[in-house]
């Protein structure tokens, strides 16, 4: 994983914040609550997004750590969960970034950039196995390096998460995929 | 607001983490970059989700701080944005809860509880209006009291975020209201 940081190399446009979050004092804490083992050990590999993932067939498996696996009572009804993710290889003073193949610099808060001044990844996935004894929960796919760590697991509900109305004005959505 | 975490008072068969991750040293840090004005200044009057935020009525007010607003440039073609909260005054060592009218306690991972070893919110909101320059982002509703911080704000992607057909065994869904 050497060198991945680098791998975020400048482009035009792009904006640095004075102050890295990296390195201020923090306004709060996160624990780890597990990692996610995944089929994609480089960011080459890796699919850029859960759609990506899906169609590569390949599942993955996160583990919840002891202390939190009581926790995960219950969760077996939900057809599909949230992930929030630590994309702790990213950089996080990048405040204006060019996508690669984009036409112009966007604001981080208008893409989905690991690199963000919380480096905190949503991953919505369909809740394949669980297992509160080891703390196993097998996912249809994810989009994220091998070993990430895992922050937070919430159940999907469709009734306040889930607009397949909603739009981004000028993106080309080819139609979403099927669970 | 003091005496909100007193609130979150003992219920039956609830379960404590031996190690609180509010006391513990932490695996990251975050930083707010701006903060939500909603009407709820009180647990009570809080609604519970953002379905039952929208059926209030009442719009609500997020607003980034000077450093990150450039990173709000080109959010506005979102039609929906995700907003993460972080919910500072809930306690984090609740691993097993029993929420209020709920017949047995259930695991945090199952509920969207705000007492959880992280206490990130996560929110679907309509973007009403943007200003880049006042970093002002208005939205149709909000389900967190006044002053939350805020640790992130991403666009809402359909083709990857929206499963209207998730479903959580044995919940009442009553059908998801309109935008």
């Amino acid at each position: 994983m050497s060198g991945l940081r680098e791998m975020f190399e400048a482009r035009e446009g792009e904006q640095r914040l004075d102050d890295d979050p990296a390195t201020m004092p923090p306004d709060g804490g996160v624990i780890f609550i597990g990692s996610i083992a995944s089929p994609w050990t480089t960011r080459e590999s890796c699919p850029k997004n859960m759609r990506a993932a899906r169609e590569t067939g390949q599942p993955a498996l996160l583990t919840i750590d002891p202390p939190y696996r009581d926790g995960l009572r219950g969760l077996e009804r939900a057809s599909h969960i949230v992930i929030l993710s630590w994309l702790h290889h990213a950089p996080r003073n990048l405040i204006v970034q060019k996508p690669r193949h984009a036409a112009e610099a966007k604001g981080v808060f208008g893409l989905r950039s690991p690199a963000r001044p919380n480096p905190v990844g949503l991953h919505v996935a369909k809740l394949v196995g669980l297992d509160i004894g080891t703390g196993r929960i097998e996912l249809d796919a994810i989009d994220v390096l091998d070993g990430t760590p895992v922050i937070d697991i919430k159940p999907y509900y469709a009734s306040t998460d889930a607009w397949p109305e909603a739009t981004i004005e000028g993106r080309d959505e080819p139609g979403r995929t099927g669970p």
